[in-house]
C-alpha cells in the first residue's frame, strides 16, 4: 500500500481535518503524482455537505490538481519522473463504451470513476487533491507545459475544461455574441476562452462591483442583471449564454436575451430544478443544454491551447489550514477567482 | 369591405357558432382564397379557452387552410385564379428584421401576425380558417401540388411544418435514432417525415393501443412508456426525441432515453412549466429545445417534398356543425390523426 496524508471530512458536513490514509501500490500503468497545488471548487463543498447525493466518507476532496511525477510503474510510457502534470475530475472509466472509445470519458455510460467521492474499478473509494500525492493510471494524467505558472493551472482541470468544452462543442468564436452569466471561478475562465476564441463577450452579473473586473479579463461589455433597463437593452442579443451560476435563478429571464436559435448552456449545478415555461423555448426556437467537462483528449487540447496563449486561472493561494475560511469566502463570492491550496503547507 | 362567414367564439370558452364578419377589401398584393378544408389543431381549443393568454374575440380559429385562389389583387404575381394553395399559422410579418429577411417569418421579432387571434399590421383582428374564405397577402400563400389530395393537405401547414422544421434543423436522417413522443396530429406527421428522411423511428406512447397504428405509419419500433421495463430497455438510446405532447409530463424521464449530446425537441405546448433537474441535462450533455413551425421558404420546401413523396396527413373529415364533438374527441386523443373541417358544410 501507499501511505498518503491529506485533509478529509470524516462525515457529511464535517470540518476538514488532517487524515492519514492508504491507497493501492503503484501498478505497472500507474504513476505517483506529488501534488503541488489543488484548486478549491464549489463542488467540493457541495459533496462534503451531501447536497446532491449521499457521499462516501471519509472524503478527501479536490479535482483541480497540478503536481510532479514522483514515481512511475514498470510499463508507464507517457510520463517520466519530474514531469509537470495535471489531474482533473476523473481517474478511470470503462474504456470500452461508445463514449470512452471516442475520448469522452466523462460521459462513460458504464463505470466513470471520479477523482474523489467515487468507487474505483477495484471497488475502493477514491481520494482527491487535498493531499500530498495521488496514485493514478497514467492515461488519466495530463501534460502541463513548463511555460505555464503551475499555481494557476489546477483550476484549468475543472473550471477551465468545463467552460472550454461547450465553447468548442458549439464552435463559439468570431461573429458570435457570447454572454457569460456569473463571474466566479468558471465565469472568469469562460471570459478568457470566449475572448481568445474571438467572440464578442458580455458579462452578466447581479453585482455592478464586477464591472471593472470583467473588463480587466477582456470582456467587451458588462450588464448588471439587477437593473431591468440594462437587461431589457440586451433582449434577443446573444447567440450563446454560458451560465455558470449554481445559486437558484430563473432561466426564463435569460432565455429572452437569446436570439432565435440561441443556446443557454448550463455548467453550474443548482440544487433546485430549473422551472421553464414552454413558451420561453418555443419563442425563437431556443435551447437549454447541460455541459460537463470534456474527456481526456479535449482536456489535453485545452492545456496545450492555454500554453500557446499563456492562459491560466487567476488565483489566490491559501494555506490548507485556512480551507474553511476559503469555503466561507467562496460561498459569498469573495474571491478573484479561485482559491488554490498550496500543498507545501500540508 | 369583403363579407365572409364562418364559425366563431364570441367570448372566451364559448361554443363556436355561425358568424358573419367583414375583412378588408383586396389590396393590390392580396388574394382571396376560397377555403375548401381546414384542419382542427389543439391550439384552436387552447386559444378559444384563453389557456395561454387573453385572446381577441370574436375568434374565428383555424390555421391549417387549404383552398383555391378565387380573386387576385392588381399586382399579384405568384398565384392565379384556380390555383390550389395553403395558408398556415401566419398571414403577415414585418418583413425587415433579421429573421424575416432570412425567411424565418415565424420568429419575426417586430410584428408577427398570426392567422387568427392576432392583430394585423393595420391593427385589425385576424380571422382564421373556420370560414368560407380568407383575404391574405400573396406572399403568405403557399403553392400546393395538384397531385396531393387536398383533404390531407391542411394539417401539413401546422402539424406538418411544426415537425418538419426541427427534423431539418438538426439534419435528422440516416444513421439517427429518432423517438416520437405522442402519436397524435403532430406525432403521426413526425413519424412520416422521420421515416422519409431515413431515420430509425421509435414511437413512445402511454397507450399500447397505438402500437399497430405506429407500425402502419412506418415506425420501426414501439415503446409503451407506461411499462417501466420497456422504458428501461431504451435508456441512452436516442439521438433525438421529438416531443409532441401538450399534456403535463416529466421531461427528466425522457432525457434519460437520450444518448450523450442528444436533443429533446419540444413542439407541444403544455400549460404547466417544465421542471428539469440540472443533472438530467448535465449527465451526457443533453439539450432541450423548443421548436415552432418554420417560415415560408421552409413551408414551401415541405409542401414540395410532400408532393414528391406523396405525403399527406391521415384525416377524418367532419361537418363544421360537429366541431364540438370533434373537440371532445380530440381532447381524449380519439382521432386518427387529425380532424379536418369540410367547409362545403358551412
Amino acid at each position: 500500500m501507499t501511505a498518503l496524508k491529506g485533509y478529509a471530512a470524516q462525515n457529511p458536513k464535517d470540518k476538514l481535518a488532517p487524515w492519514d490514509f492508504e491507497v493501492r501500490e503503484l501498478g505497472p500503468h500507474d504513476v505517483l503524482v506529488n501534488i503541488m497545488y489543488c484548486g478549491v471548487c464549489h463542488t467540493d463543498l457541495h459533496q462534503i455537505n451531501n447536497d446532491w447525493f449521499p457521499g462516501i466518507f471519509p472524503m478527501v476532496p479536490g479535482h483541480e490538481i497540478v503536481g510532479e511525477i514522483a514515481k512511475v510503474g514498470n510499463h508507464v510510457k507517457k510520463h517520466k519522473i519530474g514531469d509537470c502534470v495535471g489531474v482533473g475530475v476523473m481517474v478511470d472509466s470503462c474504456g470500452g463504451c461508445e463514449d470512452c472509445s471516442h475520448g469522452h470519458e466523462t460521459t462513460c455510460s458504464v463505470s466513470p470513476v471520479w477523482t474523489y467521492n467515487s468507487l474505483g474499478l477495484d471497488g475502493k473509494p477514491t481520494y482527491g487533491g487535498y493531499a500530498n500525492a495521488i496514485v493514478i493510471k497514467e492515461d488519466f494524467v495530463l501534460r502541463v507545459a513548463q511555460s505555464l505558472n503551475p499555481e494557476g493551472v489546477g483550476p484549468l482541470l475543472c473550471a477551465g475544461i468545463t467552460t472550454y468544452t461547450p465553447l468548442k462543442r458549439f464552435n463559439v468564436g468570431n461573429g458570435h455574441k457570447l454572454a457569460v452569466l456569473g463571474l466566479g471561478g468558471l465565469g472568469h475562465m469562460a471570459v478568457k476562452f470566449g475572448v481568445a476564441f474571438g467572440a464578442e463577450v458580455t458579462v452578466l452579473s447581479t453585482s455592478s462591483k464586477k464591472e471593472q473586473a470583467a473588463y480587466k479579463l477582456g470582456a467587451h461589455h458588462f450588464i448588471n442583471t439587477s437593473d431591468q433597463g440594462q437587461l431589457d437593452s440586451v433582449k434577443g442579443e446573444f447567440d450563446f449564454i454560458l451560465d455558470t451560476v449554481s445559486a437558484p435563478h430563473d432561466l426564463n429571464v435569460y432565455l429572452q436575451l437569446l436570439r432565435s436559435n440561441g443556446t443557454h448552456i448550463c455548467v453550474g449545478i443548482p440544487v433546485e430544478p430549473y422551472v421553464i415555461s414552454p413558451f420561453s423555448l418555443l419563442a425563437g426556437n431556443k435551447s437549454i443544454t447541460g455541459s460537463g467537462p470534456g474527456g481526456l483528449p479535449l482536456t489535453q487540447e485545452m492545456l496545450d491551447f492555454c500554453a500557446e496563449k499563456d492562459i491560466t486561472a487567476d488565483v489566490e493561494l491559501i494555506d490548507i489550514k485556512d480551507i474553511h475560511h476559503a469555503f466561507e469566502r467562496m460561498e459569498r463570492g469573495d474571491v478573484l477567482y479561485r482559491f488554490v491550496i498550496d500543498l507545501a503547507t500540508l
